[in-house]
C-alpha cells in the first residue's frame, strides 16, 4: 500500500512557476546531463496517424533527486476543431528508490510550458550580453509570453518586438502581454526587423522552415531556439548556426535529431563545434566570447528538466498538504 | 477541463481477472501487431543504477481502440529488504482521438501479471495439442499460478508439475495453488522431469541461464517462455529453438533484442524462420504443423497486449462508476 497524491492545473499553478527557485531548480539539472551524470533515455514517440496526434514520452533518473518524472505529451492537432487545445500532458513521478509512485501530475502541459521558459532564462543569463535590455519573440503564442516573463529573472528588459506570422495575433501579444508584464512590446513586420532591434532572440514557433537567418543578425545578439522539438521542424537557417561564434544546446545528440544542428550538420557544420549547455553553466567549456560575438542555444527539452521541476512542484504541494491523495 | 479516472489496484482486482472476455481482448491484439497496424514504439528503458533499479516504459496505439496505455513497470531489486516487493508499475490511459488523459491506473503491475497469463494461454490455446492435459510450469511465483489458472481456459488440465530452482518453494506452490486451483500439482527434481511429464511446459522465471534444452523436450510437447524480457534473461537454449518444428513469439523484433531469439540467433538459428502469434491467430501463418511436432512461443510482453487489459479496465470501472474521479 502506497499513497498517491493526484495534483491537478490548478494544483500546479498555484505551487510553481516563474520565480527563482524554480530557476535555479532547472539551471541545476544541465551540468548533471552534459557530465553524463542523468539516465535519459531517446525520447518515446506513439504516432497516431488517424487523429493527427502523437505521444512523446520523456524521462530522467538525476542522482541525488528523490523522485524520477516520467512525462507524456500529447500533441493532437483536430483537438481545435473540437475546442480543446492541440497540446497536453501530464508528469508520474515515481520514487527514486524503489520505483513506487508518489505523485501523477495533471498539468495539460503547464510545467513543460514553465520548464521550457525557465531553459530559454537559463541560456540567456549564460550567454546573452551582461547589458542586454531588448528582447525580441518570434511567435505570439503562450510560450512566448513565458519567455519574456522568464528573462525579466536575468536581465532587466526595458522592451520587447514581437514578431508573428499572422500580425493580428502579433498585435494582440503586444497589447496584452505588454499590459500584463507592464513592458512596452512593438509589433515587427518580419523576423529579420525584430532580430535588428533586439539583444536577446527567442523562437517559440513550430516553423519547418528556418525564421532566421545568417544576414538577420547583428554582432552582440544571442538567439534562443525552443520551437524545434521534432525532425520535420526547424526555425534557424544552417547559415546562422555555421555563421554564429557559439553554438550551445541542452543536448548534442537530441538536437542532431530534432533540433537545430539536424538541419546545420546536413548542410557541413561540424558538429564537434557544438557546445552543451551544462558544460558552459559548469564552467567546463567557455560561454560568450566577447561582447561582439553572435551566440546561438538551441533548446530542444529534456527529460532531466521534467524531473527538475516535477520534483520541486511534487515536494512543496506535499508540504502544504495540495491535492487529493489515493491509496493504492 | 477533463476528468480523470483514478484505479487502485482493487479495483482493478475487483473488474478483471482471468475470464474468457479478458482471453479474448488479449487474443484480438496480436493479428494488429503483426499486420502492422499498431503504432508500437520499442521499450524505453530508465536505470537507476544506485538502487539496483530500472523504470520500463511501453505503450501502444491500437486502430479502434477508445483508449493508448502507457505502462510503467519498475523493477528495484534493493526494494524486498524494505519489505516492498521488486515489481511494481502503473498505467496511463489517453483518449485516442484526443490525446486527453481519461484513467490512471495504480495496479502495482497486476494488469501486467493479467496480460502476460492471457497471453501464454492464448499461445497454448493456438499451439498446444487440443488433447493437452497435463501442464509444467518452471518457476513457482505469482506468474507460473496465473500461468495454470488462464491455461484452463484453453485446455482442460487435469493435472500439473511445478519446478523451482528452490525445492521448498516448489513444494509450497504445490500445496498452496493445488488447493486453491482443485488441481492434483507434483513437484520435479528439474526442469527435465518436469517436461518429460507434460503436453505443455510454461516457463516463468528469471533465468538468466538456459533450463530447458533440445534433450530434454518429448514430441508433442508445447512449450511457451514468458520470463526473458531483457537482453542478459534467458529460459530457453539455442538448440532447442532450433529443434523446434515451430518457433513462435509475439513480436519478432522484440523477441531477437530481449527474448529467446537473441542466444538462438546468436548460434546460427535462421530469423526468418520464427512466425508471430498474431499470425498464426488470423491464419497467415499455419500453427502447430501435427500432433507429434514441437512447439516453442517467446512472449516478451508488447504495449498493444497493455492497451487491451487496460482499455477493458477502463470500460468495466467506467460503466459501474468505480475509483476516484479528479477534474484537471
Amino acid at each position: 500500500m502506497t499513497t498517491i497524491r493526484v495534483l491537478t492545473e490548478a494544483h500546479l499553478r498555484a505551487a510553481v512557476g516563474l520565480g527563482r527557485d524554480e530557476l535555479a531548480a532547472v539551471a541545476a539539472v544541465f551540468p548533471l546531463v552534459s557530465a553524463g551524470r542523468a539516465s535519459m533515455p531517446p525520447i518515446m514517440r506513439i504516432d497516431v496517424p488517424e487523429h493527427r496526434g502523437e505521444i512523446d514520452i520523456k524521462s530522467a533518473y538525476l542522482p541525488g533527486y528523490a523522485g524520477i518524472a516520467v512525462k507524456l505529451s500529447a500533441g493532437f492537432f483536430d483537438n481545435p476543431a473540437r475546442g480543446l487545445p492541440s497540446l497536453g500532458g501530464l508528469m508520474i513521478v515515481l520514487d527514486t528508490e524503489t520505483g513506487v509512485p508518489v505523485a501523477a501530475l495533471f498539468d495539460n502541459g503547464y510545467l513543460t510550458d514553465v520548464r521550457t521558459a525557465l531553459a530559454g532564462a537559463v541560456a540567456s543569463d549564460h550567454l546573452a550580453r551582461p547589458d542586454a535590455t531588448v528582447a525580441a519573440v518570434l511567435g505570439a503564442g503562450v510560450q512566448a509570453r513565458l519567455q519574456l516573463e522568464a528573462l525579466r529573472l536575468v536581465r532587466p528588459l526595458e522592451r520587447a518586438v514581437v514578431w508573428a506570422r499572422r500580425g493580428e495575433e502579433a498585435r494582440r501579444f503586444a497589447d496584452e502581454v505588454g499590459a500584463a508584464l507592464a513592458l512596452p512590446i512593438a509589433v515587427a513586420a518580419s523576423p529579420a526587423e525584430a532580430a535588428a532591434e533586439a539583444d536577446i532572440v527567442v523562437t517559440t514557433t513550430p516553423a519547418t522552415e528556418p525564421l532566421l537567418d545568417a544576414s538577420m543578425v547583428h554582432p552582440g545578439l544571442h538567439v534562443t531556439a525552443v520551437g524545434s522539438d521534432a525532425e520535420h521542424k526547424q526555425e534557424l537557417a544552417a547559415d546562422l548556426v555555421a555563421a554564429a561564434d557559439l553554438f550551445v544546446c541542452d543536448r548534442v545528440a537530441q538536437s542532431l535529431r530534432l533540433g537545430e544542428l539536424r538541419a546545420a550538420v546536413a548542410a557541413g557544420f561540424d558538429e564537434r563545434r557544438a557546445v552543451e549547455l551544462g558544460d558552459v553553466i559548469a564552467g567546463r567549456a567557455a560561454g560568450r566570447p566577447s561582447p561582439e560575438a553572435v551566440t546561438v542555444c538551441d533548446l530542444t527539452g529534456t527529460g532531466a528538466q521534467d524531473t527538475a521541476i516535477a520534483a520541486l512542484a511534487v515536494e512543496r504541494c506535499a508540504a502544504r498538504g495540495t491535492g487529493t491523495t489515493i491509496d493504492a
